[in-house]
């Protein structure tokens, strides 16, 4: 076959430029990765530590509670009201209901890698999410009992419960308590690990994402948004006024201004200070920020830009940061996904 | 080896005995499993019909639909709220809130095994699974929308929802309709069977049942429960007066008097009719009743033979039935169990 020395030149021309432009994208690539690793970090097998073990007695016994709403006063509300597994731990609304249909300060957070976070709740008023769990138990607007004695009360007259008490607390002879309540809950909330794409990304699979969202990623890093969102979660790491530029209620168009952390502290350097939210499966989890008051990732990833840094997305931007937070969604953890059978009541 | 004379004589005596025994009781068994199925069905693979035909693009997305709480009033309220999973597609409340924390007139029954009953709601005002779908939209405690545009615009603004109901409703080129939702989740309903040991000894496996339950069954039998709980669903296939015998109200301590079908069809005789309940799972699916008003299936066993029958059974009698009753437990169908990942809103 007869090639025309043009056509020849033509072609090894594209070889080498081609050649040069893949060499260079993965070079371009490696050293993303390569600061991604210094920035993020990908998610362990589960949350627990030390000082909050697991055993599978503890997490069999807080799955089911998570999931049994008649420990609530009006017999409505289980953990999994708020946090259901078909909306990825959230309920979709801006602000929980909880029981005898209260309205919740703020916005429910997902429990998938919840635990991971620093502190609970959005003013992290909560250590942990056994303590978040126990205090649940009381909170005026989830569970709403007046004091402990109602639930443990409840949970003490399902026979059923009691070997499951007894096998999670071997050594405890009074096993029902709202201690042991939050530390069953808290266990079964080590286990809801959901890892995602971002997490092969960073244990070296380069194409584990695609060339939009490792666009977004180098995006998500130069425009400055990791400043708060690094670490495991992508966030939950710390507290940060909201609003570092631009009041964030004149962007968000939020209806009440919410103090934040100083009305927990009480002091005023906290005021409007909230968790940096992890960003995982932020996908599947809106509305967003603390009230709920804005419904798409688009707009949210536009107003965290402006409030928080002063910059102006142009729309390649939103669409590439937007793409990699897609990357972020994991696959429902299967022991959150299947529903557990709760003991019927005699 | 001797053996003493009286000794041998014994043995044989015992043999004798022993043997004429399970003679006797395996004759028994038979004869009971013959009268078992003179009375009782057991469960086919779903309840499709020719009218109501179920395909896998149908059923997946009447599952989605039947677990989003997004379209009630105030977007707290999806089917699965009153029929949970972990309690067996009930709610464990004597009567259901729900949107707005409103009170529903009765108790839920549970959504698993109820397509195969005769009609819907405990007055039957509700032609059929799909029916009652399609009229909860707008029931005023149920999901609360004035009209049907209110939820079919918010099911329209979710986009994942759009090919789902595109490849359930091939033909059908505007096909979000509050008809093709009571459709889709009527067919995700038909497809929740729990086939149970009893459906095993039906079909004759007659160790299925153990001799407490086969006694029991024996006992249901010729008390005269089987006059209104039979067929399929044990259950579900007509309607009675509730208080043949004594009215129900002075047994359970209801504390309104309901008048049951009457309210709907505004005839004299129809007061105080209730759809028999199919007894099906009924060990997971307490409290009992049309308003929940007794907790335990023991109990509840006494009153409706009292009120039904006029007959105040033994405390054998009522263990033993108790104990047939449990072999109406299945497990939870695989797709009920298993949460489905909903379309995230954009």
């Amino acid at each position: 076959m007869k090639v025309p020395l043009s056509c020849g030149a033509w072609a090894l021309g594209f070889c080498l430029t081609f050649g040069i432009a893949s060499f260079l994208r993965a070079a371009e690539d490696d050293a993303l990765l390569k600061d991604a690793r210094s920035i993020f970090a990908a998610l362990p097998a589960n949350f627990a530590t030390a000082q909050r073990p697991i055993t599978p007695a503890l997490v069999e016994l807080g799955r089911a509670l998570f999931f049994d709403p008649r420990m609530s006063i009006d017999s409505t509300t289980s953990c999994a009201r708020c946090h259901q597994p078909s909306l990825y731990g959230t309920d979709a609304l801006a602000k929980s209901h909880g029981n005898h249909d209260r309205l919740n300060a703020r916005n429910a957070p997902t429990v998938i890698n919840a635990a991971l976070q620093v502190k609970q709740h959005w003013t992290g008023n909560r250590e942990d999410v056994e303590d978040q769990a126990t205090k649940a138990l009381t909170g005026p607007a989830s569970f709403g009992n007046p004091n402990f004695d109602v639930p443990m009360a409840r949970l003490k007259a399902i026979a059923g419960y009691q070997p499951m008490f007894k096998a999670a607390f071997p050594n405890d002879p009074n096993p029902i308590t709202p201690e042991n309540w939050g530390k069953a809950i808290g266990a079964y909330e080590r286990t809801l690990v959901s890892r995602s794409r971002f997490d092969e990304f960073l244990g070296g699979k380069l194409d584990a994402l695609s060339a939009d969202e490792r666009q977004g990623l180098r995006t998500f890093i130069t425009t400055g948004c990791v400043a708060c969102h690094n670490g495991i979660g992508v966030g939950g790491g710390e507290f940060k006024k909201f609003g570092v530029v631009e009041d964030y209620w004149k962007l968000t168009g939020s209806q009440d201004i919410d103090e934040g952390r100083a009305l927990d502290t009480k002091k005023v350097e906290d005021k409007s200070l909230f968790k940096v939210p992890t960003l995982r499966n932020v996908a599947m989890t809106g509305p967003y920020f603390h009230d709920g008051s804005v419904a798409s990732l688009e707009a949210a990833v536009r107003i965290a830009a402006k409030a928080q840094l002063g910059q102006t997305l142009g729309d390649n931007e939103v669409h590439d940061i937007v793409a990699f937070l897609g990357s972020l969604t994991g696959p429902l953890p299967e022991n959150f996904a299947t529903a557990p059978v709760l003991p019927a009541e005699r």
